[in-house]
């Protein structure tokens, strides 16, 4: 019996290990998509939207399985509580993925010349924190996950140093206004990005050490731009 | 036993319809300080981000508790994993209730002759999908929940409407810029209000009837502004 509860919440870690390589992907293509304004490189991130949204109810359900089959409790509870959570998180980030890409396709219709200000910078650190949160769940690692909470404050800043500059832009040239309107929501959703990873880094602390780290900053906000 | 386990399952439910009353307060509050540029009614709303923040982690607690000590299967379970979600989405509707906070004071601080174009009509679609996610999760009520799922298109089409309508006066005249900015931000945080209403409006959908009716329209999108 216990070595069937323990093949089923291997399997578990399997499908959020495998949903979170195709958010990443989504992630890397959309931004990789921008900086190269590179189209076709979206229509991964399209297929992958459905395959993370019909993996999402899989793994909701297999949840509920395990939970009234096997009625876990301590860290295989703790566990499968972070993975329903996580899961979400996962769904979210493949949601701003698909944002950032339709953004990219407006730029791209748009044409001209695109400053990005300092969106490559932000987008290699947004990835870092997410491939590293991903690590950190994959192989246990809280230390990890906390090198991801430190990141955070740091998009914070760039996202709103971002929207101050692309606001300016638009002020001297109204010709700016549509393409700042992108840039500014590109720049918003890789900070959400950066939101979600922390939320997992979180739950792989909660997983580890049974305490709840969030609201750790007394100010972990949605969407702050 | 069986008599302690409801109790704990009723203070589980009194706990959330709580929180959703403060949130629900704060989305209210939020949206009347901006009706009638009243910057005194926000001070409740940051009181309450604190109570919900505090509150969404007791919960969280009691429901890894609950789930400890009584293991339980079927529709109390199914109440419980519902319940985690939902205790999230409100947390992070008191989130944008905050948002909107913000940008109300920046466009007081601003000053000048304010138009809200239609976000006074979305708010009120959105107050009232907010109010009856809460009450159908309270009565138990499906029905209820499946109204709120049919506005969420609506909302969206507001939200895309004021987003164009801001834009072209900002492209008309550039002091419009950082005002517009504001109200396409509050338009942009009601619209996730309304998303996440739909989001336990779903869940009691699930508790009631087993099904997972998520991306029930193939295109339930993060932020889509």
């Amino acid at each position: 019996m216990q070595r069937h509860f323990d093949k089923e919440l291997e399997g578990l870690k399997t499908s959020l290990i495998k949903m979170g390589s195709i958010v990443e992907e989504s992630v890397q293509l959309s931004v990789k998509a921008l900086l190269e304004m590179n189209l076709s490189l979206l229509e991964q991130v399209n297929e992958n939207e459905d395959r993370t949204n019909s993996l999402e109810i899989e793994i909701d359900n297999t949840i509920v399985d395990i939970l009234a089959l096997h009625q876990p409790v301590a860290t295989d509870l703790r566990f499968i509580l972070a993975a329903q959570k996580i899961n979400n998180d996962l769904e979210r980030i493949g949601d701003h993925a698909i944002n950032i890409a339709e953004s990219v396709t407006a730029l791209y219709k748009k044409g001209g010349k695109l400053e990005l200000i300092s969106i490559p910078k932000m987008a290699q650190i947004v990835e870092e924190m997410l491939g590293n949160s991903l690590d950190s769940f994959i192989h246990n690692d809280p230390k990890l996950g906390m090198d991801v909470l430190g990141n955070d404050d740091k998009i914070d800043e760039l996202n709103r140093n971002i929207f101050k500059c692309v606001v300016d832009r638009m002020k001297d040239n109204q010709n700016m206004i549509e393409t700042g309107m992108e840039l500014i929501r590109i720049s918003r959703n890789l900070e959400r990005i950066a939101d979600l990873s922390t939320n997992i880094a979180e739950e792989v602390i909660f997983i580890a050490q049974a305490r709840i780290v969030k609201h750790h900053a007394g100010d972990k906000k949605e969407d702050t731009a």
